[in-house]
């Protein structure tokens, strides 16, 4: 492209490395910029400016925080015997839209994935090992993608966590609220027979 | 969302101004963000920062540039007799990408749309009149959009032109290269056949 400006070259050069935007969304987000308020793009510059600069991650659970301990694990209503693991803040965010848990969280920061090279040692795990060594806790709960990735990270958290004498379970599998059989696919479909619940239990 | 962080959520909340951008997409951006070095988030948001308090537009045609008077203005190279009458930005780099034409600019910054309430007062129209009145011009080129608003800017804009004795072009309108005639539209079909040209002119 030929820019008439170095400094328009230069901001939609930075738009165009975020993922999924290219150079013409890259441009169209600039081009909104320049039409706005001075105060209103210079409120969006500092809010990413601060964002890296200032923001921290919990020291117990590792989701991002403003402080050194986030909210959740400095409550004293929330269940600190219970440990949901999850990849994300995202993950996170999601589950406590639920507004179905009740626990505490151990945010990994990724998923075990040889094929991106992230292994063990990228992710918190030496930390989530040291928590269960500390603290009494009662149950782990993995709350991860059903993914290679998220099977696989499962797989080696389990082993190393049966030394502890926690109950550790899984997120449950299965068919989706609203969906119809003849569209699921059949991994799904055929685990969901296997691992039938009593009609009771599927009420509560 | 349940935000963790109030940093986070700033950030997430100008991403979504971002036209075309929600609030997933504007978080998965800022989580992208936060994953980078700090010195080169420090970067995307001094580009957005500089780019709006130190941008500014040529005297002349309008068009965004880093001086009071842009390269193409500036320039003995072009034909400073032929201008060519656009929306925006976006166009003047479509035009130069063509490398067809030799001629400045006059860069409108939108076209006329009652619906939107946009007359000609918030447009670069004035400016071009005294354009027109101080240089000697021999062609005004109107290279705008093939819509609704288009036309009514071309309309207008000729009203005011025809005072001068020069002569007032439009870019044609036809059948795209290696478009199929049995896709094209009724209109720019019909259209392209009134307005045929002599077959030794599409040669050249």
């Amino acid at each position: 492209m030929n820019f008439s400006s170095k400094l328009l070259e230069e901001a939609v050069a930075e738009f165009a490395k975020l993922p999924g935007v290219g150079q013409k969304t890259a441009l169209r987000l600039v081009l909104h910029l320049l039409n706005r308020d001075v105060e209103d793009v210079q409120k969006f510059s500092t809010a990413v400016s601060r964002l890296r600069n200032e923001i921290q991650f919990c020291q117990t659970c590792h989701n991002i925080s403003d402080t050194s301990t986030c909210e959740i694990c400095a409550s004293h209503r929330r269940d600190h015997s219970l440990i949901c693991v999850v990849e994300d803040t995202r993950d996170v965010m999601a589950i406590e839209n639920t507004n179905q848990y009740n626990g505490v969280y151990h945010v990994l920061g990724g998923l075990i994935s040889p094929m991106d090279g992230i292994g063990p040692a990228d992710l918190q795990v030496d930390s989530l090992v040291e928590r269960l060594k500390e603290n009494s806790v009662k149950e782990i709960i993995f709350a991860l993608s059903a993914t290679m990735e998220g099977d696989t990270t499962i797989f080696y958290l389990h082993k190393r966590l049966k030394q502890f004498n926690i109950n550790i379970s899984t997120i449950a599998r299965g068919i989706a609220f609203g969906g119809e059989l003849e569209y699921v696919d059949e991994i799904t479909l055929g685990r969901s027979i296997v691992t039938r619940i009593p009609y009771e239990n599927s009420l509560s």
